[in-house]
């Protein structure tokens, strides 16, 4: 008998009949006897549809009162997804009982809309489950000091399960996503690519940051802090399969670098095209210029990826970074106009096509030369690289976008990743 | 400067368009110079959506860890309302806060989907607006001692509102509905009906128990315990209306026997024709019997409400009484199937096509003969009396259907009600 708790995303939780499945699964693991946690988002659209309508009341604004509605609004969506699914599970003859994020409490940051998790009273759920109970928890949210409820942000869900996980010490947080699982990269880009049977938290933590959409990157932190065995694995297998098959698909994010792993020096090549590149050209070399620069960005509430600055030559240097395409346009009207006057740099260049592509693995600590190796798989492909971004287990390149797919594929199988090689 | 509770109901938040308007109108009361709660309904069709919802999942039972989850998802859509509202009110520039029932908190009985007000907390409201702020708090919920959500049952928001108002000790508790006050009896039926300056809660009690729709029965109840001045009033009425207009508008629901009230007799004439009669002929006449029959029917969760038992003729009587249409196969069937072989009784006979028309006035405490002129009107009108019921202020009379209008139009003018007489 395990202490599981299961995450369930809003795709799972879309409609009444994809409920009864969810709870049809959630009492096969409780029959088995596990005692068992679920953390269900909201049925899809509805966190939107909610947002949707305060929108039409009101421009968004930043204070914390708009923003404390805004989660007072957002938060019904799970406490509804909890509730059908208590209902669903009672139907199914299994006791269940649902929690809202302030009934547990899940005590947060005060930061609406974006809170963090600070603690979470395991006290109710254990007397629950103890007492034969399935605990339903609502994802996304919490309470702060004063009693306001608050939530995570987007994915937040994801976190909830593994921080209500970690409070529990659960034996397993499983994730079940509408992905079956990590893979060695995009499978739509390389056809080639493997699943993962297992991803070091690290590795998984580099994944989700360099676009991988399997996991909220918080919710992987956490796990790492926390030490949660996290698997994710795929909601749309039958609900009736067989338990212990279940129990081992996917992918299992770990804690251990056990032999396995070893053996692998790059586990997976990540990439996303959502990035622009900016470049400041004939910035005079000074103290503080970063600062200047990046200053202004991140007062803009503009987040910046890879930055690189080059030798400096005559005095003058050149500066360059990434930023979401999103903000991209936004990031260069503030540089034209305020930055560049205040800094008497020549120019600024950008461009919006581009693309990231990185090789990830906790294998690249132990491994001299897995950066230059990467450097010639490019190279022999004729690929340009035009900034280049290192971590003690990632590397990463910035490269033109239409290389991008040419760039995945050569890598995966140059690392020895491709299915026909494993 | 008054403290004054508005309580708007569903179709008045129906839409974002509609919750825009209601902010309008309050943030011209706020204006004003008065210190504002509000109470809010869900937006008209939620509640059904919400439950419908549950239904989809498993057909509904009785047991409370089933009605504890209800009421989860019932009372999101409540807190959907606040959270709108407070951002509509925050739009208009006035400050505003939302609460749901346990942040305030409404301390409530756990008898699920039909809790009773025990407490409420008035430390945050009062400190909220002493800061200049509108209050908006979630009608039909509070939360039970072991921090469990409860919703207080259908319309139980017109409840929430007076019990806040009661709380706070407020100068008046303003209900904003679809109809723009109390009659003397139903407009469609009488042309002639009038709108009552004012009623007194006992009358308003007798009516709204007779039928009339226009406020929660519960809710006059608590008006009338804590003396909370209340008045109904049209949440149709443009926002921008004169605010002294609008304040004087609708119908006062008042605790003082004033001179005005003392000149009518009769202050309405409720009806309604939702009941069904049963009669259960030949009973033998021994003690116990009234419980023998309405114990099964009380067990079996059926509301009655007319009681008439016969004087007895040779040792055996015939027993009377009015249930809800609804109910009245379900009754029927019990009556025949198990009660009538254990009281060794003759027959049980029912009729559907029967209506309920009532006289209800505060002056026939001290008037007599008022029933009677009521009882030769009818008589008058060729209308045969079925059974009959009274209180200090009220008489009821059952009739055939078909006559319902001929009786309350007949009585409306015996009375002195109709517009020309006034």
């Amino acid at each position: 008998m395990a202490l599981i708790v299961h995450k369930y995303g809003g795709t799972s939780m879309g409609s009444t009949e994809r409920i009864a499945n969810v709870a049809k699964r959630v009492a096969k693991w409780a029959r088995a006897g596990h005692q068992m946690v679920v953390v269900p988002s909201a049925m899809s659209g509805e966190t939107n549809r909610l947002l949707g309508l305060a929108k039409e009341l009101a421009p968004a604004r930043q204070d914390a009162s708009y923003l404390r509605e805004l989660d007072m609004l957002a938060s019904t969506g799970e406490q509804v997804s909890v509730g059908l699914l208590a209902i669903a599970l009672q139907a199914e003859g299994v006791p269940a009982v649902s929690y809202a994020g302030w009934q547990v409490p899940i005590k947060t940051s005060n930061a609406y809309t974006k809170a963090r998790i600070d603690s979470i009273d395991d006290r109710k759920v254990r007397a629950d489950l103890a007492a034969g109970k399935v605990v339903i928890i609502t994802g996304f949210q919490g309470v702060d000091a004063g009693g306001n409820v608050t939530t995570l942000g987007r994915g937040g869900s994801d976190t909830s399960a593994v921080a209500v996980a970690a409070a529990l010490k659960a034996d397993e947080c499983l994730i079940y996503t509408d992905v079956d699982g990590v893979y060695t990269t995009d499978p739509r880009v390389v056809p080639e690519a493997r699943r993962l049977q297992t991803v070091s938290f690290e590795e998984m933590l580099e994944m989700a940051s360099l676009g991988s959409k399997v996991l909220q990157i918080r919710s992987v932190e956490f796990a790492g802090k926390y030490k949660v065995p996290m698997r994710v694995l795929s909601s749309f297998t039958p609900w009736d399969i067989d338990i212990n098959e279940e129990a081992k698909s996917g992918t299992l994010i770990t804690f251990e670098e056990d032999e396995q792993m070893e053996q692998a020096v790059v586990s997976g090549i990540a990439f996303n095209r959502d990035e622009a590149k900016i470049s400041v050209l004939g910035v005079p070399d000074t103290p503080g210029i970063a600062f200047q620069i990046l200053g202004a960005v991140a007062d803009a509430n503009i987040e910046v990826d890879v930055i690189i600055q080059n030798l400096s030559k005559d005095g003058k240097t050149d500066f360059s970074f990434t930023v979401h395409r999103n903000d991209y346009a936004r990031a260069m009207d503030l540089l034209k106009e305020k930055v560049l006057p205040a800094l008497g740099a020549a120019e600024v260049v950008g461009d919006t096509r581009i693309c990231k592509v990185s090789i990830v693995g906790i294998g690249m600590r132990s491994h001299v030369g897995v950066a230059s190796k990467m450097f010639r798989v490019l190279a022999e492909e004729g690929i340009n690289i035009q900034m280049i971004s290192t971590s003690e287990i990632k590397t990463s390149v910035v490269i033109d976008e239409k290389y991008m797919e040419l760039a995945v594929r050569a890598l995966h199988r140059a690392f020895g990743l491709d299915q026909a090689s494993a």
